[in-house]
């Protein structure tokens, strides 16, 4: 039903029963563990949930994450990065993310447009509104319920990740200042829509992070009746 | 030098030294043997040339060539294709056809911009509009000196392919109908622009097309004095 439609008439957030949360916040943040604890939040609540990331979660996708982020694919410059990245985002909301939606289905995805509109449009240089634009186009204007920021010094971000990886993707290796650029793009976005936002430090402890969380979800549940409306649709047996 | 100017100021044609020309047409129009052709001409004339192909010509444009074109890949929406295509140009323009056209080599390319407005624009029906502003932006706004456009009727395209080749790739395998609206989008480009273009029956004598292409290119080369151009620049030794 959405890929025919044009980004300037996007569905409006309500017409669709699941809820749509995205995680954002450098590498490093925790965005994994919350976006677990929050998936086994809403299943207790008899929710129906996909848990999902970016890039990837088709098989077009996949082949672009490995594109984007594993050395030795040659010289990847800005334009390619954001517009790889683009492809991979398209993909998976026409296949994935907006049938889910559609059925009553939450979906938590890790990362999403804010990510390229801070690596790339920030930390590359392309500009947040080209970035966004052009993704605003490649999703068809779907826009999360909620995005929960996970933010966090890109010092400690990059300690944690060591401790957890022993190697670092294309991106994760770029400069601390680099990481810092994100950091400020990611806030930069949050404070220009705190409707759609909840910024937490992401070195609190995860389980009061997890409680602020679902606190805030927990308020949205009731515009979107998740995957019961379709069994009891109004008006209809 | 051009990878940092925005789209709205490109640099005048004029500005490079090596001349860009492209070869666009349905498959089996002989765009690669007259290609090879007019390499074959502008070599003899003492130009440098480098032959190119989109999509590729870079490596990550190779590994997305084989995202885009192979079957196998999964599901491949249409935004998701014209943004591959587009990513795979990014690199190629940024990689290869800018640092050949500034230091005086010309191009010749088989396929560009205008098969993206074709292919993805129209036939997969995302509008002409959206995938040429997608392209500018991936392009930083690089503009053929001339489009050679091999028009062919679709039904005598896949004949000729067929002869040649006994496998279809994901594009090729497309209907008729598919390609018959990919043939009026190029015709129509091509109207648009008439001083940008040379359209040709793809089904001249090849000798005949070859003269006709040259003869064009011919007046074009003054303006664009080539690879010697940097051997004795204007005012210095």
């Amino acid at each position: 039903m959405h890929h025919g439609e044009s980004v300037s008439t996007p569905t409006p957030i309500h017409a669709r029963s699941g809820l749509f949360i995205v995680f954002e916040g450098g590498d490093g943040a925790g965005k994994s563990t919350q976006a677990a604890l929050l998936a086994s939040r809403l299943e207790r609540a008899d929710r129906h949930v996909l848990r999902t990331r970016e890039p990837g979660g088709t098989v077009v996708g996949e082949k672009l994450r490995g594109l984007i982020l594993d050395h030795g694919n040659g010289t990847v410059d800005a334009r390619t990065e954001a517009l790889m990245f683009a492809a991979s985002r398209a993909a998976h909301v026409e296949q994935v993310l907006l049938p889910a939606l559609n059925e009553g289905t939450d979906v938590i995805c890790d990362r999403y447009i804010d990510s390229s509109v801070a690596y790339q449009g920030v930390g590359r240089g392309l500009g947040t509104d080209k970035v966004l634009a052009l993704n605003t186009w490649a999703t068809s204007g779907l826009v999360p319920d909620l995005t929960v920021l996970l933010d966090i010094d890109p010092v400690a971000g990059r300690a944690r990740r060591l401790r957890d990886n022993a190697t670092e993707d294309r991106l994760e290796s770029e400069p601390d200042e680099f990481h810092a650029s994100i950091r400020a793009a990611f806030r930069a976005l949050a404070d220009a829509s705190p409707e759609r936002y909840l910024v937490l430090n992401a070195l609190d402890d995860s389980v009061a992070l997890e409680k602020q969380i679902y606190a805030r979800v927990k308020k949205l549940l009731e515009t979107h009746p998740g995957h019961a409306a379709n069994q009891h649709p109004n008006g209809s047996a």
